[in-house]
């Protein structure tokens, strides 16, 4: 077997005609399949596969199997990929990982188990379609790859071979461990952000003017809560017993923040404010810049061109912009830029824009 | 007395400093005072305000005093604004009100009391100081004034003509009323975040991978937790009980989810979704553009100019950006643009950019 070199990808949207370019362009001919034509039509137009008429056409004959469907899909797909071509590898790009195995293990013979590699890159979304795919999305990516028990050495090698040959970053953890560190950073997330935007909205319903006082955090934090209700569903579903766990880690900690409050606590409160500033600072910066970032604010027009201009300032100035969020003003016609400038560069920063007429306010 | 003509500021940090700025762009003269000479002598240098040497010969003769201290000091310093001139109006810019008047309540003469409106215009930031204060952060911003029974109506009708004349928008609303709405969408938001970058960095200890998963999501919900921890401590503090109550309502909320996702309601967790989600869409969009939004990735190198490129290419091609969003990749050197645009300009920006050579992929 030559490792990888042919690939079938099943389920055509973002993530797997991202998959399929990626595999195209370091040379290895791709089938797709989707029970979308329409869907399928778009990912062949995109240049990466080939569309074949069936799940079975798409995978016999192939090497690597990539499942990249929504997750109730995955196991049952799965299952049938590794019947349909015996010579196959067969992974998958799925948001939760155990309960795929847990599926497979009740359905799929010792010798199917040993050729499926449970994966998950950290990368796009599975929100939209094939018009918007693009190999450069998987370029440095974390790839997870999540063997069971059951799984044969030499299959995760494989896939972490194909990994590692696309750009991505492969990233080994057992189904569980995968399972609950995402439900910690990524599926807890959207819950307190929908549940932070729920709050609000029947909150709202009562005091009108509840939104007009929202400002940046209050956004940042919401942002989140605009992520499909159906994709979420399923995800949170697929990992319940992690999500729940992790639910109630953070309403204990919640909990703690409320009676220190109560209780006026100062010290407390501001020693729990402290450790999680110096974790989120830790996190946000890149290596060369820990050693501490600045946020300016500056108000612009809302026109088109108008950021331009606030970026070509520092782009000329040599300044590097961290992060950068636009906030709108609720009336519209004005926003304020928030840019995120590692320390040493804050001063040249505000002294770039206001040489181009901004006025620059460092909050932070 | 010619309302507001001459203006006294308490506290010469972003905000009273942008105080300062605003009332001399709009002709009045205006005095300030800080504790720290520093800081006071750094505001002078901006040329809003006359540093005076003591908070009596800063407030003697003003028609109008805005103290913009921290939270724990504003109660006295007002008192004391009170006593010294009996022609001023009082009011402050603090983040929780009722406390204040309650403080004043207690030390202060019906007459002081009549002359006191507690303010809060939702703007910068309390954090940083005078270098970076502008009349600009205020154009625009809502600025709450929240008189108590005891509050004269011709005191509230001077500072309300005040903050038009400067350019930003007035809402009356009560001190209680006010600190609920504030627990709710400002000081909740900031618990959520603070609690789940410290619920990540303790799992972290134990899970060095953690990180390493969380992607632009876990960014988002986490940013307001590099904020103040002393700011915060003082704010949570003096609005203990509304903060409390906020606290508790999400909870509440968040147990629910738990207990849907626990017992595998699909339709459940999906309508809660789907609410919030709508709710965040009409919140984000401006009038124009509640039609719907989209959001486009763009891959870009990290470095100076970068985002300009990006922007220029937008702006160029008459697409306006309604937020914009830099996820680094964990090692540096490259970077992920993330673009929400109106819908109906969503394929004209991803045209744009591709015509200059990057590859945009739309995920929502």
């Amino acid at each position: 077997m030559t490792s990888g070199e042919r690939v079938a990808v099943l389920g055509t949207g973002l993530i797997g005609t991202s998959i399929a370019l990626a595999a195209r362009r370091a040379g290895q001919p791709v089938r797709g399949f989707d029970a979308d034509p329409g869907v399928l039509a778009v990912a062949a137009e995109r240049g990466g596969l080939e569309p074949a008429q069936s799940l079975s056409a798409c995978v016999r004959g192939a090497d690597l199997v990539f499942v990249c469907t929504p997750v109730p899909a995955i196991a049952a797909l799965s299952a049938q990929a590794l019947g349909v071509e015996p010579g196959a590898i067969v992974t998958d790009v799925g948001s939760v990982k155990a309960h795929v195995v847990a599926d497979l293990e009740a359905s799929c013979a010792p010798d199917e188990l040993a050729r499926f590699v449970g994966g998950h890159p950290m990368a796009g979304s599975e929100r939209a379609g094939p018009q918007w795919a693009a190999a450069g999305i998987l370029d440095g990516a974390v790839w997870v790859l999540a063997p069971s028990p059951s799984t044969a050495a030499s299959a995760v090698e494989t896939v972490e071979a194909w990994v590692t040959r696309i750009g991505a970053r492969p990233l080994r953890l057992d189904p569980e461990r995968h399972d609950r560190l995402v439900a910690v950073v990524s599926h807890l997330p959207q819950i307190a952000s929908t549940g932070l935007m729920g709050l609000a909205a029947a909150e709202e319903a009562g005091e009108p003017d509840l939104l007009l006082l929202a400002a940046g955090g209050f956004r940042d934090l919401t942002r989140l809560a605009a992520s499909s209700s159906r994709l979420w569903s399923d995800i949170l579903l697929a990992n319940r017993e992690a999500v729940a766990e992790a639910i109630d880690l953070y309403l204990k900690r919640l909990a703690e923040v409320r009676d220190m409050v109560l209780a006026g606590s100062a010290d407390q409160v501001e020693a729990t404010f402290r450790e999680a500033k110096a974790a989120r600072l830790s996190l946000t910066a890149k290596p060369k810049v820990r050693t501490g970032v600045g946020v300016i604010q500056v108000p612009v027009p809302d026109r088109p061109g108008a950021l331009a201009d606030v970026t070509a300032a520092l782009g000329a100035a040599g300044v590097n912009i961290e992060d950068l969020q636009i906030v709108h003003s609720p009336e519209g016609g004005r926003g304020t830029v928030h840019l995120t400038i590692a320390a040493p560069e804050l001063e040249a920063a505000a002294r770039a824009l206001e040489t181009e007429g901004f006025e620059p306010v460092q909050v932070a």
